[in-house]
């Protein structure tokens, strides 16, 4: 990673359209190179990953927040500082499970998808934003915090809305601590 | 296309570190998909092509310029304006020929490789950004204005900066209209 001493001056923001249309160039030669949707989603999911355990970084150090608490807490970090800064958009969380590890993040609009109107008929299993699962899961890996991402609905599947799943992963202690 | 009624008052930016690392990605995986930098940068060149033809008329809606009158004004609109719009750069333009339809963007700083610090030496003749070039000259297209855009120098092979060369080509009447 190079990073000059002025960054910090510098304009972090570029067009969204550039980065959809390249978006969508990426998830087209995905499926020219992988027949089938499930190897695409997780390739996409792959590079998401990848993506994710370097972007923590640059957001650790611009939005300066602190440690979160509680999986509550981080959801809504997620939400309300990591999607405001990265794609400029606010989804609304719940929490969807009374074990309070369960949440989902609500997109009314997914600013992917601009110049998307449908997914093809032979291509109706691809999620086609599945890189944003993985650089949630792939930037809180860095922080620590296991987590399973998935699309749970999609508009460009005909959902109502865009629903993001996130299940924070219990580490044995947290099960032991409880135990005791 | 699918737009919105309110899609002018939303927020068109997203940052920048998350675009440049799907651009990695992408370009990635091409070089998993081809063996030769020139298949790769040829594909980088037709995806950029195709994302100028589209990206063209979200840029004459939000710019809001009046046609050009001239080569060197319009390489002005894509240094001053396009750039600015899409990538929150400006780089500075030469004129470099006597005939007045070649022109250089040149960047101190490709916004494109905050996270790539050097090519590795067996894609030495990759041209990791040529993306742009095909957006430029996909654009260009759309414009009714046939041009060849390449990289003269590039920061990421040693170059002190990075250059994207634009020769216009003049159409067959431009040659007539000089004759008469």
């Amino acid at each position: 990673m190079s990073r000059s001493p002025g960054r910090k001056q510098e304009n972090h923001k570029i067009s969204r359209e550039l980065f959809v249309l390249t978006y969508g160039a990426l998830v087209a030669q995905l499926c020219k190179d992988y027949e089938k949707d499930e190897d695409v989603n997780a390739c996409l999911d792959r590079m998401g990953h990848s993506i994710g355990t370097r972007l923590i970084d640059d957001f650790l150090a611009r939005s300066a927040v602190k440690k979160c608490r509680s999986y509550s807490e981080t959801a809504d970090m997620i939400a309300q500082v990591a999607f405001k800064m990265y794609l400029g958009v606010t989804p609304s969380v719940s929490c969807s499970s009374a074990t309070g590890n369960e949440f989902s993040l609500i997109l009314d609009k997914n600013p992917l998808v601009d110049f998307v109107e449908e997914l093809p008929a032979e291509r109706a299993s691809l999620c086609y934003c599945n890189l944003l699962c993985g650089v949630i899961r792939g930037a809180l890996e860095m922080v620590h915090l296991a987590a399973e991402v998935t699309f749970l609905q999609d508009r460009l599947k005909g959902d109502a809305v865009t629903e993001i799943g996130i299940t924070f992963l219990r580490k044995p202690e947290d099960r032991k601590h409880r135990r005791n």
